[in-house]
């Protein structure tokens, strides 16, 4: 997986950071989530292929978390788009797109299609063979979810050396790599286990933003592999981030512990801050493995 | 007036161009007329107070021209504006921008007044005591205004050595610079002429974008100081710019002449080129003063 940071500061855009907008690259695909004000211009700068963006999550309808949304689309119309597009988002976003479409008389060229979002439980909104994309239900001033990629577990992987020794044939390699058993000419059965090494581990990646601290998502992130959780605040504006329904750096890193994540990446720093290195200094004294998010930044796991 | 253009360029904000969007400044007044997306990191950029923008102004409902709306309305709020807002646009503006708000449960702590336009005829839309601003009826695939912002003519600049030789008391000098004329205690009366110098000329500048070729804004525009007139394409594009309705360099230089416009300032620039300088050669053919409207340059008249 590769996550590309396209803005992860809150509220407003500024001459120099950007609202909440990252692509997630798994097995080939790219996952848009956010899309603050200016997160087209970011793709450009980051040079990240527009075409191959088929699917967009919004987590809520605050606006530096969709603003840029409706300049993103009609610009893949201008540039002649033909994908399909799907665009998954809290009930409304459909509405406020189409009504803009409309009043412009700019209907897109590609098909659109709206997945809206109202359960208050944790749901799989996207499926292939590869990839599954889970809500995770955060609790905010307005109705939001943070999203649970995971890749699929792979298949096993062939003992090469075994498999010669045994002199099975090719043909029957991706059988074997399914995990199942061979039976050789003269009759003896080969055991799956002594063909094949366990795949590799399947990745998974939680992004949450914006939340206020709530424990009631452990159960839904047990064990990911990265945890993007907003920090929009540090530990002295604690009651600030509880009246506003966001978190502080040291809450993110308590989710990230209790909920056993291998890492957390901070991000949605408040634009009060001059700088964001106390971010990590606040939420390592809770949790170890801390990265902090930037613009223009990105972590391959 | 100060002109400040924030963006000039066609269809999509790009790395290092962005959609229309500009700044007019009169007589301490600032009127925002359009606003793209990324149109308030351009404010930044070029240091412009937000709040002294009390009106904008939106030409038509095509994303290049508002996109960046919302999005400055909510970052007005979030910075605690108190100061009332007008908009001036399409009907359809307030639709767009209210169903946004109410969504994002984020209305605004000032009040938002909406100016919505529907007329083909050109009307006055703002007057105060210094300026007026009316509609330019344009032709383009969706309704579209341009804008006429106008000085009003100013007091008559009183003549000092006139008035000390006539040794007229200061109390009168108000009356004499509204145009009265003065009797004398000796019961003389002087006329106005020769107590006072004609006021500065009332200055004048036209914002047409976007549009077709159309001699019909001619008589509205008629002697203005500075016309702004876009110039999508340049001639080798004549016929794409008619499909699309827009303009060519050549026409815009066109409609300055035979609207004897002192200055023409050219603008909305397709991204197809890869400079802007042939606009001002080919419209250089046709009329004599032409400028090239860039994002982050201004202009003084």
């Amino acid at each position: 997986m590769k996550l590309t940071i396209l803005g992860c500061y809150a509220a407003t855009p500024r001459t120099l950071t950007n609202p909440t907008s990252q692509v997630l690259e798994i097995k080939n695909r790219l996952f848009l989530i956010d899309c603050g004000e200016g997160t087209q211009v970011q793709l450009r700068k980051n040079k990240l292929k527009f075409s191959k963006i088929n699917h967009v999550f919004i987590s809520h309808l605050h606006g530096d978390h969709f603003f840029g949304l409706v300049g993103l689309i009609s610009t893949f119309a201008l540039l002649g788009r033909t994908n399909d597009l799907h665009i998954y988002g809290p009930k409304g976003v459909k509405e406020i797109i189409n009504l803009q479409l409309r009043l412009s008389n700019s209907w897109t060229n590609y098909q659109l299609f709206f997945h809206e979002l109202e359960s208050k439980q944790s749901e799989i909104i996207f499926e292939d063979e590869k990839v599954i994309v889970k809500t995770i239900p955060l609790k905010h001033r307005v109705y939001t979810n943070g999203f649970l990629f995971q890749e699929k577990i792979g298949e096993r992987k062939l003992d090469l050396n075994a498999v010669q020794d045994f002199e099975i044939d090719t043909c029957y390699y991706q059988n074997i790599k399914n995990g199942k058993d061979i039976t050789l000419d003269d009759g003896r059965v080969i055991a799956n286990s002594k063909l094949t090494f366990d795949p590799d581990p399947a990745l998974s990646y939680a992004f949450c933003s914006d939340t206020k601290y709530n424990e009631d998502i452990i159960p839904i992130i047990e064990n990911v592999s990265v945890l993007y959780h907003e920090s929009t605040f540090l530990d002295s504006e604690e009651s600030l981030a509880s009246k506003t329904m966001h978190s502080t750096a040291k809450e993110a890193a308590r989710i990230a512990l209790k909920a056993n994540a291998q890492q957390l990446i901070l991000g949605h720093y408040s634009t009060r801050y001059d700088g964001i290195e106390l971010f990590k200094e606040e939420a390592e004294t809770i949790f170890k493995e801390v990265e902090l998010a930037d613009d223009g930044k990105s972590f391959e796991f």
